[in-house]
C-alpha cells in the first residue's frame, strides 16, 4: 500500500467534524451579524482567468497563485483571495447592481507558502464589500462590522491596528525614487525590518527621509495620530491622519474605540488600498486574525467606473485556534439519542424517530437484532443522553439515560407512547 | 479595456444575492435533515493529489479533471466529487475514528464538460457518507435521508431511480468477456443507447446475452423486481434483486414508498460501487437531482482495511433550479430597516441602529446631512419595511413606512426613545 495515497496535498487537510463543527460554529456567529447590518452572500468562482486576478491584484501575488492550464488552453488560477473576484463581478454586471451594495462571502482561497512557514495553503475566509460609498460613514462601518462580527464568535482581547495607504504614499512621494526603490522600502516596512531599512535608505545617491525608519515604531493608541501629524509636512499625509481621526470619533460614538489601536504606517499584503487600511489580532496569537481597507480604484481596473468600495476578510482558521487558546466553549449540535431497533419493532421504530426528530432532537438509529449493553458504552462515549430500547419484546420500550449507572427511566408499553413524543 | 478581464471561466460563475440567498435557503434546509439524522460536517482540501484521487474513482475520470503541477512538482487536481476525498481521509485516520461515523460535507466540486452540454463546471453539492456499516438499514438510512433532504428544500414531484452494482455485474461476470468489452458494454447502457449496444452485441464472436438490450427498459414501479429476477439465473443479479425487495419494505415501514422507482441496470458515473445505487429526478428537469450508492471497497483502495460504507450527494444549483420551475417561495433573510441620520444625530442614531440588530431586525444605516425623499423611494425599491429619519431635527425622529403613500408612523421625541426599542 502506497501510503503517499492517504496524503493531501501540503498546506491542506481535512478536518474532522470535532474541528469542522467549530468552524461551523464560527462561521454561522459571523454571518449573523454580517446579516443584520444588512450584508447578503455572493459566491463567485472558485477559479478565475489568470490575467483577470493579476490586474487587480498586482504582480506580486503571482508568486503564491495555483495555476493551471484548462482544457481550452486558457491560464487560470485558483483564488487568492475575495475581492478582486468581486471586484470583476461587480464591474461586469454593473446595469444589474444597484449600489451602494453590501455583500458578503464564506470561502476558501489559495496561496502558495514555503513549506517552513507552516502557513495554510487553503485558508477558510468570511468577509464583507460595501460597494458604492466613499467616506468616513462606510470606512466606520467596515470597522464597527469586523469587531462586532469577531466578538459575536466570542474572541475576547483583540485589536484593530488601523492605518492609511495614503500617509505612506505621501511621504514616498515626496521622494525622488523609481518604482522599484518605492517597493523594496515597502517590503521593508511591511517585515517591520527598521535595521534592513536604515542599510537600504544608506545606498548613497538614494533620496531619503529620516521619518521612514520611524514608521514601524509609530503604533498604539490615538496619542500615536499626534505624532504621526508632527512627522510629515505633505497633503497626502496629512489628510490621511485626519481620516484617521475622523474614523475614531465615528467609532467611539459607537462605543467601541476601545478596539482600536493606530499604525499609520500599516502597509497591507494587496497593492489595492487607497484609504484606510486594517489588520486585527489577538493577544494569544501570533498572526492577524482579520484585514481589510478601502480600495476605490480596484473596480475601476475592469471597467470604466470608479467606485469606491472598502471591505475586509477574516481568517476563520486562526479565528478557531485564538478560540482555543482561550479556551472557548463552542456551541455544537451534537447527537442527543441512540435509537435501537430489531427487524420486528422497525415500523414503530422508525416512526418514533422521526418524531424525536421532528422535535428538534438529533437521533441516531440502529438496527441489531439483539439488545446489547455494549450499546450503553457505546452512548456513553459518545455523550448520548438517551438510548430507546425498541428490541426489549413486543410490547414495550425501555428509554435508558447511558450515564454512570446506566438508569432506566422509563418503561412503556407501546399504545402509551404518544407519553414520550408529547412529553 | 479588456472585455476578457470581465469574464469567469467557462462554465463556472458569480452568483449576486438573489441566487446566492435562494442557494444559502436550500443549503440550511438540507443541513438541518442532516444534523437530526446525527451527520456530521467534514471539510476536505480542495485540491487532492492526483493519484489519490484517480486510484478512487478510475482512470475513467481522469478526462474530466482539471489538474495542475503544484510549486513542489507534485501533480494536484480540483475534486471532482467527495466522496473518494472522504474515503482517503477515513483511511488515513482509522485510528481516531469510531465506526460507524455518520459525515456531511457542503462543497464544490469540479469537472470539465464540453462547452456544448451548457452544464456548470463547478458544482455545488452537499451530501453524506454513512461509513462502517453494512446492510439494508444502512442503505435504507441513505435512501431516506435523501428523499426526506429533497423533501426539505420544498420540492415536489421528485422520485428515486433505484438499482444495484451487482445486478449488471451478474450478468456480464457470465459472459466470457475482455474488460475494455464490458467497459464498453457499461457506457450504452449508461447513456440509454439500446440501438447502439444492440449493433455492439452482435459483433461476431462477442459473447453476448439478449438480457443486456432489455435492461435499458426496465424500469419503473416495484413490479419491475419481478420481472428483473425472472431475467436472470445468477447468484449475484438474483441477491441483488432481493435487496433491492428488502429495501422497498424498509422504506415502506417509514411510509416513504412513493417516493421510489427500480431501475435495476441503473449505472452511476463512479466505478467504486458495489451494492444499492440510486438517482433522484424531479419530473419538471431534464437532470438527477441527487446521486449515490454503497461502496463497499474504495476506503480499502486507500488501507488494508475494506469498510463498508453508503452515500449520496444532491446537486444544489439543480435542487435550486427545480424549485424555481415550480414557482417555490424561498425564505430569505433581507434588510428590513433603513436608519438615516446626520453629524449630529449620530450617537442617538448608532445606538438606535445597534438596538434593532440586537432585536434581531435587519438594518441598513446612511450618513447624510439632509433627508432625502429620494431614499424613500429607494427603500421602496429594496422592499424596506421602515426608514427612520434621525435628520429630522435634533429633538425627534421619524419613522416612515416606504409603501404607496410613504406613511410617517411615528415621530417622537428623543428620552422616548425607549418605547421604540421596548415595543
Amino acid at each position: 500500500m502506497n501510503n503517499d495515497l492517504l496524503k493531501s496535498p501540503g498546506g491542506m487537510r481535512s478536518l474532522l467534524p470535532d474541528m469542522a463543527m467549530e468552524l461551523r460554529d464560527i462561521q454561522e456567529r459571523i454571518e449573523e451579524v454580517f446579516l443584520l447590518w444588512g450584508y447578503q452572500p455572493v459566491i463567485t468562482p472558485t477559479l478565475e482567468y489568470y490575467d483577470s486576478l493579476t490586474i487587480g491584484m498586482g504582480k506580486r501575488m503571482d508568486q503564491g497563485l495555483y495555476k493551471l492550464i484548462d482544457y481550452e488552453g486558457n491560464i487560470l488560477a485558483l483564488r487568492p483571495e475575495m475581492t478582486a473576484p468581486i471586484a470583476r463581478t461587480i464591474a461586469g454586471r454593473l446595469t444589474d447592481i444597484q449600489l451602494p451594495a453590501r455583500y458578503s462571502y464564506n470561502a476558501p482561497v489559495f496561496r502558495y507558502d514555503e513549506p517552513q512557514t507552516g502557513r495554510n495553503r487553503e485558508i477558510y475566509q468570511m468577509g464583507v464589500e460595501f460597494i458604492g460609498r466613499a467616506g468616513l460613514a462606510a470606512d466606520a462601518e467596515a470597522l464597527i462590522l469586523a469587531i462586532e462580527s469577531i466578538q459575536n464568535t466570542g474572541i475576547k482581547d483583540f485589536k484593530l491596528d488601523i492605518g492609511h495607504a495614503a500617509y505612506l504614499e505621501g511621504i514616498i512621494g515626496q521622494l525622488k525614487l523609481k518604482e522599484e526603490q518605492k517597493r523594496e522600502i515597502r517590503g521593508y516596512l511591511t517585515r517591520k525590518d527598521i535595521v534592513g531599512l536604515q542599510n537600504y535608505l544608506d545606498i548613497p545617491g538614494l533620496e531619503s527621509a529620516e521619518v521612514l525608519t520611524r514608521l514601524p515604531l509609530l503604533r498604539g493608541n490615538k496619542e500615536v495620530l499626534k505624532l504621526a501629524r508632527e512627522m510629515v509636512d505633505n497633503q497626502h499625509s496629512l489628510k490621511a491622519v485626519s481620516e484617521l481621526e475622523e474614523v475614531y470619533h465615528f467609532i467611539a460614538d459607537y462605543g467601541l474605540e476601545g478596539y482600536l489601536n493606530f499604525d499609520p504606517g500599516l502597509i497591507r499584503g494587496f497593492d489595492y488600498y487607497t484609504g484606510i487600511v486594517f489588520e486585527g489580532f489577538t493577544e494569544k496569537l501570533g498572526y492577524t486574525i482579520c484585514g481589510g481597507g478601502r480600495y476605490d480604484n480596484l473596480i475601476a481596473c475592469y471597467s470604466e467606473h470608479r467606485i469606491p468600495a472598502v471591505g475586509f476578510a477574516i481568517g476563520m482558521e486562526r479565528i478557531r485556534l485564538a478560540l482555543r487558546r482561550q479556551e472557548h466553549h463552542f456551541a455544537l449540535s451534537v447527537p442527543e439519542n441512540l435509537l435501537v431497533f430489531n427487524r420486528r419493532q422497525r415500523i414503530f421504530a422508525l416512526k418514533l424517530a422521526k418524531k424525536l426528530r421532528e422535535k428538534g432532537e438529533i437521533t441516531i438509529t440502529v438496527e441489531n437484532e439483539e439488545f446489547d449493553r455494549e450499546i450503553i458504552s457505546l452512548a456513553k462515549n459518545k455523550g448520548l443522553k438517551k438510548v430507546f430500547n425498541c428490541t426489549f419484546d413486543e410490547e414495550s420500550i425501555e428509554i435508558i439515560k447511558p450515564g454512570i449507572n446506566s438508569k432506566t427511566l422509563l418503561k412503556i408499553k407501546k399504545g402509551w407512547e404518544e407519553k414520550i413524543w408529547d412529553s
